[in-house]
């Protein structure tokens, strides 16, 4: 219905956009007047079109609404992966990330972090750029050592987790009792007691070996362990302790506790099924401060049509203490402060504010967002999608979602988009700490769904640097962030929540 | 020619052999009267033989020869992947390393491994167990560090090298100079005067960028460089710095020089690329000692036939001083005694000398295994086979092999011995480090050729462990060892030399 009046602008621009013959003037110029054209068809074809999603469209006329912004979604790909916006997010976030290092909740490199990154979002023109206030958690690991000192001496690399308390000055030294799981740990209960707790889960996926390192300080207290030593929750290891949240439990006497690498966990695990007794000296540093003060990062491009509605796109800004937090959340959050920066370089404005949010104190447990939550939940009702990044920038393939089946083959269509980079499977299941408050809530969310083959050997690792990243494939992964991001932010009606 | 007398007999004792239903005793049994038989048939024949490979025999004789190994070699596999032996390296290594750890060159550790050696070796009924007599170099990497200062703080992790010697106890603290070649060095000469010199090299291959390791101090001291920096020689980086042997120059002053990771290499490339004054502080406790006293540990089975004739079977005990010495070359010792081992245990003897020699000192140089040639060299033509495995003992798929066009000939039928597990390549240029004095002798060599994959992720690093190791690929290694050693050490002739 839209087709026919556009039917010979389309293969022009299409010709001069895909030729890049044009300056990024004139390109500015025709994609505006194109969009232009796009946006008011609706409006001229008479029908009733409402904000608010309560539209009688059929889906055969949003699927013809959507087909329309293909010029617009080349323009994005071309720009991100091909053009002046190559590269853009990768050397953005090196710079970052070289210049501040690793940006642990409470430090003083967030702090700078997110000063820099106010300027980098004024300066790139962003608009609305401005911090919300946040209380975050500040635990310092300090100086933190282990030593096995029998059956022979061998100095351990560990890394604490996070929020754990450290040990006496001294150290705790104390005989070691190695187990594969809970319910082993529970069968020999009795031996634990005065004992260090190793635990040597075996890595079968991330979600059920990170219980271990969430739980197994509280599960070795309740049998009475004087400290828990886990097997570092990863895929793959050169001998790298990973890091991480561990949570106490009220009523469970607090221990040390701190990850190991699979190498050493592995060798326990051996040298006691030959009856060795091993003897481990632990000292940690460790200790919780005060909540510090914090900000989550937000600019704007504010829509044009229904300015008060929000489409959501974040990352988080801080990281562990360790490597460069380059995977994570760097990408996600370079990739998303890309899709605006995209955006508004190609002079595209689409109806309703594109939001860009940079979280604090996700590795906390999601305190930015969730504080982010408490003070806009009220307007949760003009959220048409929220957006996460979190689980790495390597190759993309589509998105992971949570909506109504309505909204899900609206997405669909929307990744059709990217059929020019093959990227355009939709799965289910779209989430991410940061953006689950506002799912939970009823909002559409979106996350990017990407090879995660070499994600967990370098997740809070001494090894999540910038040497993981790749720059081609932080390219797909905005352009998919920013075609995504417009696209829904432009429609004429918010993704039906039935 | 021997095909007829033996058609009957073969098939079924392959059956028996095959079946397993047999008893240790009885397979031995058979095994010997089969073995018997096939050795008998060419004295049988009339043919003038002569032990010293001076035969006038057809390659078609020899390769009818070599055909009757077939049920011997389904044997060894049987055994050694599927039988008794499975996994028996693996078990023997975990518990070696696991109880000494790492064997430094000149250190408690690497004299404790060979006492222990030579216990297994005894224990397990070799002959001929002894040790003998190495000087070998003493170096101590002592505690290190270093620390970036500007543009901002960051504990990198290194890894001294070998024969380098430390800084003084305040450390050396200058400004850094990145480069990524010898020629940028020489082109930006003056500029490294008082600075470290850091060589961010890429990974093209092993042979290209070890240079940097073995020259970078030399190179960079050249030049005025007060100490150096190399990128780890590695395929793949978790933030894990590599060590290795580097070399002074007599007349070019000694400068401190250590590995620091990949990921730091790059990221200081990057910040010299933006202009960044890059400061470091480096300490190192490095120190050579006296020489030390040490042993290439040696067993045997004797020959039957032609004691004095040898078919030597290799790997080196010793190790770096970080990991486990798991990898390099704790596998190619292991399976190299394995070979011996399983031959043992079937019962089986060789017409030649079976001669295993775990090498000390390989690491500094190839120390142990130059001694030993010095010291045997008068009877270097009494070699008929040098093999060594020191590049891996993952998932193999035959030999490098080097040697003359007719020994060549012989190795591949050989190999096809291996038909039943697939693993039958003869490529060239068989060598090692500890088999190169004979080679260059003229005496035939060859080296394990296994899947390298992994090998230089972990080579010389903290991840060199049993983690890395895989029992299955190790079995099966194991097995090529013992045929090729078997049957090369029982032909009638000696590997002809031209």
């Amino acid at each position: 219905m839209f087709s026919s009046p556009f039917s010979m602008l389309q293969p022009v621009l299409e010709k001069m956009i895909l030729g890049r013959k044009l300056t990024g003037k004139t390109m500015k110029f025709l994609l505006l007047i194109f969009v232009g054209v796009v946006h008011l068809l609706p409006l001229a074809s008479g029908k009733a079109i409402h904000g608010n999603g309560t539209s009688q469209r059929t889906f055969q006329e949003i699927k013809e609404e959507i087909a329309h912004y293909g010029d617009v979604a080349k323009a994005i790909i071309n720009f991100t992966v091909y053009g002046k916006g190559q590269n853009r997010s990768y050397e953005r976030l090196a710079l970052l990330v070289d210049t501040v290092g690793p940006r642990l909740s409470g430090s003083k490199s967030l702090e700078k972090a997110i000063e820099i990154m106010q300027q980098n979002l004024q300066g790139d023109g962003l608009e609305n750029v401005h911090l919300e206030p946040v209380k975050i958690p500040h635990w310092e690991r300090g100086e933190e050592s282990a030593v096995m000192l029998e059956p022979r001496i061998h100095k351990m690399a560990i890394l604490g987790l996070g929020s754990s308390i450290g040990t006496p000055p001294e150290g705790i030294t104390a005989e070691v009792l190695v187990v594969t799981s809970f319910d082993e740990l529970q069968r020999r209960g009795p031996d634990a007691k005065g004992k260090i707790v190793v635990y040597n889960q075996p890595y079968t996926n991330y979600s059920a070996a990170v219980q271990y390192r969430m739980e197994g300080a509280v599960e070795a207290a309740k049998v009475g362990a004087l400290a828990s030593l886990i097997r570092s929750v990863a895929s793959f290891s050169i001998y790298s302790p990973h890091t991480g949240i561990q949570e106490y439990q009220n009523g469970v006497p607090k221990i040390p506790t701190a990850c190991i690498t699979v190498e050493d966990a592995e060798m326990m695990s051996r040298m006691a099924s030959r009856g060795n007794k091993i003897v481990i000296q632990l000292k940690m540093g460790a200790k919780s401060y005060p909540d510090a003060d914090s900000f989550n990062t937000v600019a704007e491009i504010t829509g044009s049509k229904y300015p008060e509605q929000i489409v959501l796109v974040s990352g988080h800004l801080d990281s562990w203490d360790v490597g460069q937090g380059a995977l994570d959340d760097g990408g996600g959050a370079f990739i998303s402060w890309e899709a605006l920066s995209v955006i508004k370089d190609l002079g595209l404005r689409p109806k309703r504010t594109l939001r860009l949010v940079l979280w604090t104190a996700e590795e906390q447990g999601g305190v930015g967002s969730s504080q982010y939550y408490q003070l806009h939940k009220a307007n949760s009702s003009n959220y048409s999608l929220v957006m996460e990044s979190d689980l790495g920038t390597f190759l993309p393939s589509g998105l992971k979602f949570t909506g109504s089946n309505s909204a899900r083959i609206i997405m669909e269509e929307v990744m059709s988009l990217l059929q020019p980079i093959n990227i355009t499977q939709v799965l289910k299941n779209g989430d991410g700490t940061d953006i689950n408050f506002w799912i939970q809530d009823g909002v559409p969310g979106a996350s990017l769904l990407d090879d995660l083959y070499k994600y967990f050997s370098f997740h809070h690792s001494h090894g999540d640097t910038m040497t993981v990243m790749d720059p081609k494939q932080m390219n797909l992964a905005a352009a998919v962030w920013a075609v995504v991001s417009y696209v829904i932010a432009d429609l004429e009606e918010m993704l039906p929540r039935s």
